[in-house]
């Protein structure tokens, strides 16, 4: 095998054409079979491949730079870059991320999983590179649904002079996460010639010989037509443009990637790649959405096993006016289930959180009931929307915040930790936190009734949990006891609590808040004992701080709160990552003994 | 006088072309005067005001929905809409806010002060206009700058079809809050035609029935050619483009909208206006970045007056790899000092903060210091990048965070009443809060020192307070005491503690927290008396959410927060903001009051 010699990058360099394509090969069948024992993303990585190979050929990684944007597709670029060996331990505890990851390998300059990032960084990058007067190439790979993100659009535009030795290449699979059908994908594909009009060196040496636009207006009108458009817009913008290439073609890759490399030392680049997700796997090909994320199936441990688009389809049924929003994670969201029932009242605008927040906004406005389902980390970036477009508003969104908790092996940049956080904080904003989806329906159906913004986050249901009451902005106690009470926000939590009040040796009385904002002060204001607040959130900002500072200013009672420390939270199971943040039946007795003996300081409490 | 007899639009659709000129003059008086008594945006309301007029003559407002992105140009707005009486309490407490304002008429849809959303807002009200199957034509009127932050692109590039009776009016005055040099803006400049190519009604009827690319190819290229990339560029996402009209020659405004209204009938219209910013008004005109928002002078409490630009200055001095970022906030935050001394370490991104910060994280990996100077209330827009591109990387990016706390008359939409909030819950995050412009330079070089992301938050600096030690990560003992201790953040809540101190009848112990992220917990540990914080931020997730947590964990002590009540700021003197939010010696009083007794709740607290 080829793949054994694989050390570093300075070992594919040596590889000639052939023995690359081989290495491909063998690169395919580990990916596969790796993804096939620990999930992932399987479609993009395959994609991808042999780009990925092309280009540690033609570059010196990591002298040179390699930004992945969202970085779900560098699996390749981890293989090829000394984690050969580790690869089989991608997204478990203490083996390999999934994502790039800068505290696992030079190789990867950033850790990143949002999306949008990659030529803001990189343009940063090469500011600071010939700030200091330094020699290498940054080159970012972006997809053509992260191309269109706000932030890569506001660094497209953001100066009409782009450095040297900067290359974009969009690797244009033709969808985002879902289907990609936005203006701009429209404005680069309409021009797509199917063959690509650079064929070799000797081609590209003419265009970058003359101005693409001088060259039309002299009369190369027959050659260029198709292309002008797109190739004049990235003129605009800094860029030398050249496509489109068959980015699973290796050999035209390596030619097309030793021009642009030359191309590049005197004007950016931006490099249009075409490439085929879950390339070489029959199954992924012809059903790239669900290969996406290869994942586990989701478990209900409530008795009522649905998904949000069933939920929703449910209540359009009885009202038109709800539409459902999301930005690219129709699938993961399980709004998929409304393509085929409702499609007018289905949006999916693609990977821009910011607008679809802001958008529902609008739609609100004009007499819509809309929902937004976003995944917690995600919906981060439209932080300022919530604020700005629908809270100052006062305007009834409603927010399905989704993998809000630990996320297990994705890891760090998709942990959704914060979301308590950002969102209590907003003026006019209530948050919910059902435990069951049965709960999260009655949520949302509260939701739509209280005609403001809200905030459902949850996280996947997994535990089995005694049937609720209907949510109405109440908590509800699920177990009462005289000696502890513990406030447990969502279903991990509210599961740990009772599990601990059947272990624990005095009487616990167990609540689900199922209400973060605003708090139940009527049940904060009749608790007597000590109390135990519990959230898969981080500490600062989030439920136990609420009751905290309630407490203290209304009734004064011992307090301690069970969440995430003040640190980013690495991929591994979901297990482990609640236990090594102390949400163990051992550190609430520790946290109880101490509370009740008024000292919580004796012991050591995680 | 005309303008008197105009009490709500239907009076302005009376007038005749001669009118409606007497009208606008008339209008341009009311505005300087009101501004010059005020404060307020002078330039781009003079800059807007003949379109304004004539989007009132050719529209049915507020049937028609008309939504301004920024919103800083809606006075003229505000006059025709019923609000001419109340005109001159622009800005004041009482009077009618500087922006647009949902509760304050219903012919501002939105209340805003953020740019880019205004195309989203737009497209959602079409949305549920055409599924409610209404009619109203939706007009967003948005500047050059805000029509490049990356929410308006990623609603350009939303869809590829676009609505009917939508117009987005580009307000081109050649400039964003400063000089705009982005790719896009050169894009769409280039292809101007100077006394634009759509004269008459007859005109555009030519251009709207026949393809401009179909039309191209058939030969009428000499017409064409110079206004082709960016008329395509619209059409290819879903637009017709119309332009360019000078937007100050009210007769030709008002026969463009006139034809602009019946072609939105077939196809959403993007109509190009150049305007002069100041309009009207010489020095305005000739200056328009000084003029962009006219305010009373900063004052410094501290003996050293300063601003931002000359502390980076004489840092860059000695260490050139300082480099710092804004986005088009380079007058405001102060940085506009460092232009002629330092420009190559000065970059001033446009209206778009998210790829500001994503752009100095870069910046920050290849071995520069970027300092990246916000409003408060704009880097909202980049949390995300904060958190993932910032903090999950621990990059030594320092944020200046300008205007933090209470704003005064700009109100709702500018208050910086939430970035404690959303910043010390960000891992590896410090928070510095400096009392004095001295302080603010001690912070950037302690900042600068610990090599890891830092924000320091700042209000305007007009108190006068005692002379500072070095800030190091510290908390400062202002005043010693023995019966109650007040932790403060940020000049004036540490203003109102000393002046507490000196009127309460006991013994009080004053400290300014200057670093809310870590806490000085010695200090903390180390305290045994009721404790108060104060701080210039929501209550929630804030300073003092921090200190009664830890002290719930490790010092039960009773501790009450004054902070800003959890609801949106509407505009007024700082005074009187503070005051209402309890911020007052009285306040206080109570307070402490309550706290020695041991029962905080038998008065009202505010």
């Amino acid at each position: 095998m080829i793949l054994q010699r694989i050390s570093d990058s300075s070992d594919v360099k040596k590889l000639n054409s052939k023995e690359l394509a081989l290495l491909s090969e063998e690169m395919r069948e580990e990916i596969i079979a790796a993804i096939n024992g620990n999930g992932g993303h399987l479609s993009s990585n395959l994609g991808i491949l042999e780009t990925t190979v092309a280009l540690y050929k033609t570059f010196d990684f990591p002298k040179d730079k390699l930004i992945f944007d969202v970085g779900h597709q560098c699996y390749p670029h981890k293989i090829l870059s000394g984690r050969r060996e580790n690869f089989s331990t991608i997204r478990t505890e203490g083996g390999i991320s999934g994502f790039p990851d800068c505290n696992e390998s030079e190789y990867d300059l950033f850790t990143t999983g949002h999306a949008g990032n990659s030529i803001a960084l990189g343009l940063g990058l090469c500011s600071a590179r010939d700030k200091n007067q330094e020699d290498y190439y940054v080159i970012t790979v972006v997809g053509d649904g992260a191309l269109v993100n706000g932030l890569n659009l506001e660094a497209i535009n953001a100066s009409n002079e782009k450095p040297k030795k900067f290359i974009v290449i969009l690797n244009d699979n033709g969808m985002s996460i879902s289907k990609n059908r936005n203006g701009f994908y429209n404005f680069i594909s309409k021009a797509t010639i199917k063959k690509g009009y650079v064929k070799n060196k000797n081609v590209i040496k003419k265009i970058f010989g003359n101005s693409v636009v001088t060259a039309f207006f002299r009369g190369v009108r027959n050659f260029f037509k198709r292309v002008l458009n797109k190739s004049e817009y990235f003129e605009r913008f800094g860029f030398k443009y050249v496509g489109v290439v068959d980015g699973n073609d290796l050999k035209k890759t390596l030619n097309v990637l030793e021009s642009v490399k030359q191309a590049a030392n005197y004007k950016a680049v931006f490099l249009h790649l075409k490439t085929t997700k879950g390339k070489g796997h029959k199954n992924a090909e012809e059903h790239a959405d669900l290969y996406h994320s290869v994942g586990k199936n989701l478990k209900c441990g409530c008795s009522e096993e649905t998904s949000l688009g069933q939920i929703l389809g449910d209540l359009i049924e009885k009202d038109d006016k709800i539409v459902a929003v999301t930005a690219g994670m129709k699938d993961g969201t399980g709004l998929a289930a409304l393509e085929e029932r409702y499609p007018d009242n289905l949006f999916d605008v693609g990977i821009a959180e910011e607008y679809a927040v802001t958008f529902a906004a609008g739609m609100a406005k004009g007499g819509l009931k809309p929902v937004v389902a976003v995944y917690s980390t995600f919906l981060q970036r439209a932080y300022d929307e919530m604020v700005h477009d629908v809270c100052l508003q006062n305007l009834p969104v409603v927010f399905c915040v989704d993998r809000a908790g630990f996320v297990g092996e994705d890891g760090k940049t998709h942990q959704g930790l914060f979301d308590l956080s950002y969102t209590t904080h907003i003026p006019n904003m209530t948050v919910i936190a059902p435990t069951c989806a049965a709960e999260l329906k009655s949520a949302i159906e509260y939701a739509l009734s209280i005609k403001s913004p809200v905030c459902i986050r949850y996280s996947k249901f997994n535990v089995d949990l005694p049937a609720t009451e209907y949510v109405d902005g109440t908590w509800q106690t699920l177990k009462d006891g005289e000696d502890i009470t513990v406030f447990a926000v969502g279903g991990a939590a509210v599961s740990l609590a009772l599990m601990f009040a059947e272990r624990y040796g005095k009487s616990v009385k167990v609540v689900s808040a199922r209400v973060v904002k605003p708090l139940d002060t009527e049940t904060l204001l009749n608790t007597h004992t000590p109390v135990i607040t519990v959230e898969e959130n981080v500490l600062a900002g989030g439920f136990g701080s609420s009751v905290t500072a309630f407490l203290a200013h209304n009734n004064p009672l011992p307090v301690y709160s069970v969440g995430v420390k003040d640190a980013f939270v690495g991929h591994g199971s979901v297990k482990r990552q609640l236990e090594n943040n102390g949400f163990t039946v051992e550190n609430l007795t520790i946290i109880a003994d101490g509370l009740l003996q008024n000292n919580v300081r004796k012991k050591t409490i995680k």
